[in-house]
Order: structure tokens, then C-alpha cells, then sequence
């Protein structure tokens, strides 16, 4: 039931998309509702500093991580609400774009029904700038003319969805895959994907410890993280593009380490 | 042929994406990219206020529209590689994120075959915040676990794709689509898809004369553009979210207008 505007109170909230992890990737209307805010209510994996943009805010940590206890989705549009009522400007601020599988839009459903006023400020989604950082674009001409993009938990309906593709057509980009990756292959060896499908794992992507691997998809299940790294959001990527972006990946100076070892390699062993 | 660094010009070329149209929806880095630069080749569509960021920086206009000419994708590389050599800091600013269906990948090619250095600055995709800013999350938990960004044209590897989803379990956002909507309504009830799936077009998302329609698919083809929008990028959106983010659109005010009208008809005919 949505109240009429006249009788909402003053207060509001803003859910923000705070972009891929690396604070400057924040939009410019994100900065100025941060700046602007009396309560922020921020996921896991915000960046320090982007928090340092609400100065004059209380900030609550909310957030989700595999294996952590978090706050209750209820509790969150709670604390939402009591505070919207008492007159506050409250950011939510989530990872990536809100709607990109990030509930924003059953926070707004549950902010309209509470006849709270209500924004959404989109962001930069980890889901098409994590391969791109990595040097991946998501769509290539003549390779890749569109991209899919994914939960991958639960593992039935994403293997349902992806079992349809055909990644020499698009990109696929599963979110919340690395745990899911031995059910991936298996399920899609089961629904004729060739094994030696592209694919990719972003870790951390615009972050200081991004890293990336490629293969194919035989192999994906079997590349083990890096230790150290093992904490870091990771997706997956599936399709001719990966192996179409080797030189994309070399102009943009990712995977430059691996470049200069086999110089290394060659100029030691000639 | 990825000449090494050491020989590499110390200009460079960063392609930045300018996001969904706002100006205030550009990321804090590619508003420092644009201080920077000495030169800046534009898209169409790029929002007056977004080039004026970029106060030292000589400004041309590449940009590709419907039935426009345009300067040739060479052309393009050309430019930035003269300018780079030249030492110049050049920005290529793109609608929306340089990878999603913006030649970025072509772009980052050529400069890296030329041994200039490149970077690319993602940005908010139209693609998903188009929909978002009227209301249609392309995700939402119970009815969309994902979203399929696809280029309509051209048309025959489009429906290829498309012909192979399920709207009830993915949302499809179709970019450049408006021309496209009889092949694509035709094709898709070829395909067996339901004449009552629902589907949007989102004319203009987060620009002053944002307009948008939601309906059915075999409407999708009817639906007159209002006078005076023709001119306004488009996109339309297939899948059950569409019909299940009517209350998110209240909430948010989008389409607050129909609202009000219908309210009226039925006040005026108590």
C-alpha cells in the first residue's frame, strides 16, 4: 500500500550503487547523497574510503559474506524505515548497481509500502566492469554481440538458464560462482557445452589484489586461488571472448606478469 | 604487433564511459580523466554538462546516430593515435560503459597494435540503468535471476538468441531496438514465445524527457512514440519483470502520471 506523497514524512532513503570496489568508480550523484547523508547503512567489501564520504553520517555495516552471520534482509528495511520517519537522509549503499541482483528492488517495494520516500542512484555493476577490468569486454564485434549475466547460486535454475546459450554467440557471467564452478562444469558437459569453452575467473576485480585467470572450461574447476586471495568476490566468465581478448589483455597491461616471465623465459633460455 | 612499453609515446588515450546520460552519473574517475585531457572525442548523446568537465581540452564530436553520417571507426584510431604520439592525453568518451556493444574493445586494439598507451574507466550501462530509471530492476529475487543484454541490430543473430530464452526466468534488455520491434515481436512468436509477455521500451532513461511504456509483447510493435521523443535513445525490455515491478515503479513515482490519470477516471465516473 503506498501512501500518498502529502503524508510521507521528510526523511528519505537512497539506495546507492557504490560501483566495483574502487572508490573512484563511485558516480558523482552517489558522492553528493553520501555527502548528504545522516546514516549509511553499507555491504560488505565498501571500500574505506568510500565511507570517509559521509562525514557527517553514522554508518552501520549490514553486510552479506559467505559464511558470516549478517543483518536480516527484514531488519535492514526496518532500520530504513525507523529512520526515514525520524526525518534522517539515509544511504543503503550497496556493491555494484542495486538492481544487479543486489535486492534493491525489494528494499523500494518495502520502503513504498511503508510510504517512505525512496531513490535509487545506479552504479558501475562488478558483473560487466570485473571481466573489463581484467581486460575482458563483455561484448567484442564479430565475437560477442551480447552477455548474460547470472547468479550462479542457486545452482539449478542458473544451470537451467545457461544450459540454453551458446557462448560462441554471447558472454555469460556468473556471479557468486567459485563455489559453485565443479556443478557448472558437470552441468554443463550434461548439456553439450564443448569442454574447451573459454572461461575465466575475476577476483577482486579494481581492486589492489585483482586477479584473473583464463582457460577453458574443462580446467575451471580445477584452478586453485591463490592463497591470500581466497576472501575476494570472484565471477566467472564463459564464452568465446575470453580467448578473442589475449591482446586486449596485453594492450591494457593485465596479465603483463605473465608476459614478462615468458620473455623472461625466452631471453634466458636462447 | 604490441610494441613495449619503454618505446611507448608518454601521451595516452583512456576510453571513458560517460554512463546512461545524466551528467551527475559519470564516475568521480572519469570526471578527472576529463580535467586532463587535452583532447576529447564524443559520442552523440553526450550531455553538454559532461564536456564541460573537460575545460582544457579541445572537443570533437564522433558520433554515430540513426541515419546520420558519422567519422569511420579508422578515422577514430586515427585520431587518437596522432594525438597520442603527439604526447596528448585523450579521452574517447562513450555513452554508457565502453565494452557493452561501445567498440571498446576495437578501440583498445587498435591503440595497443599502435603501441599507444590505453586505459579504459567503465561506466553505468544504459542497458541496466535504463530500465532501473523507470522502475524495472533487471534483476529481482523470485521472478528475474538474471539479465541478458543483447543488440537488436542486426536482427538475425539477435533472435538467434533471444528465440532460445525464457522471459520467465531472465530479463531481456535489447538495445537499438526500436526500428527492430515487428522482427523482433515476429520472430519471437515464431519462436513460441507467449503473445503476453510482458515487455517495456524505456525511451530517453535519466535525461530531462525520460518517457517510458510498459505493455505486452504483441503491443511492443504498435506503441506510437510520442511526438517530439522520436529523437531519444531506446531500449525495450522483455521478461516477466517488467509486469512484476509495477508497485516498484509507484513507489519510485515513474509513471506516477498514468497513475494519477487513472485515479481520476474512476473519481470522475463515481
Amino acid at each position: 500500500m503506498i501512501e500518498p506523497r502529502s503524508r510521507r514524512t521528510s526523511g528519505k532513503v537512497v539506495l546507492v550503487g557504490a560501483g566495483p570496489g574502487a572508490p573512484d568508480l563511485l558516480t558523482l550523484r552517489a558522492a553528493r547523497a553520501l555527502a548528504e547523508a545522516d546514516l549509511v547503512l553499507y555491504d560488505a567489501l565498501i571500500d574505506r574510503a568510500v565511507l570517509d564520504l559521509a562525514p557527517k553520517a553514522a554508518k552501520f555495516s549490514v553486510g552479506k559474506r559467505a559464511g558470516r552471520a549478517s543483518v536480516a534482509q527484514d531488519t535492514i528495511h526496518s532500520l530504513m524505515v525507523q529512520a526515514a520517519r525520524g526525518k534522517k537522509t539515509v544511504v543503503r549503499l550497496k556493491c555494484g548497481d542495486p538492481f544487479v541482483l543486489g535486492r534493491g528492488g525489494e528494499e523500494v517495494l518495502a520502503l513504498g509500502a511503508a510510504g517512505v520516500r525512496v531513490e535509487v542512484i545506479p552504479g558501475v555493476t562488478s558483473a560487466i566492469a570485473g571481466p573489463g577490468g581484467e581486460g575482458i569486454p563483455v561484448t567484442l564485434r564479430g565475437v560477442s554481440s551480447g552477455v548474460l549475466v547470472l547468479t550462479a547460486v542457486p545452482e539449478e535454475p542458473c544451470l537451467r538458464v545457461l544450459a540454453r546459450q551458446d557462448p560462441k554467440l554471447i558472454t555469460c557471467v556468473l556471479l557468486m560462482a567459485l563455489g559453485a564452478r565443479r556443478a557448472i562444469v558437470d552441468g554443463l558437459a550434461a548439456a553439450g557445452w564443448s569442454p574447451k569453452t573459454p572461461a575465466a575467473i575475476v577476483l577482486g576485480a579494481h581492486g589492489p589484489r585483482a586477479h584473473s585467470w583464463t582457460g577453458t572450461l574443462d580446467e575451471l574447476a580445477e584452478w586453485v586461488i591463490p592463497a591470500g586471495l581466497e576472501e575476494l568476490p570472484g565471477l566467472v566468465v564463459l564464452g568465446d571472448v575470453v580467448a578473442a581478448s589475449e591482446r586486449i589483455r596485453s594492450a591494457l597491461g593485465v596479465g603483463q606478469r605473465d608476459v614478462v616471465t615468458e620473455s623472461e623465459v625466452r631471453l634466458g633460455s636462447a
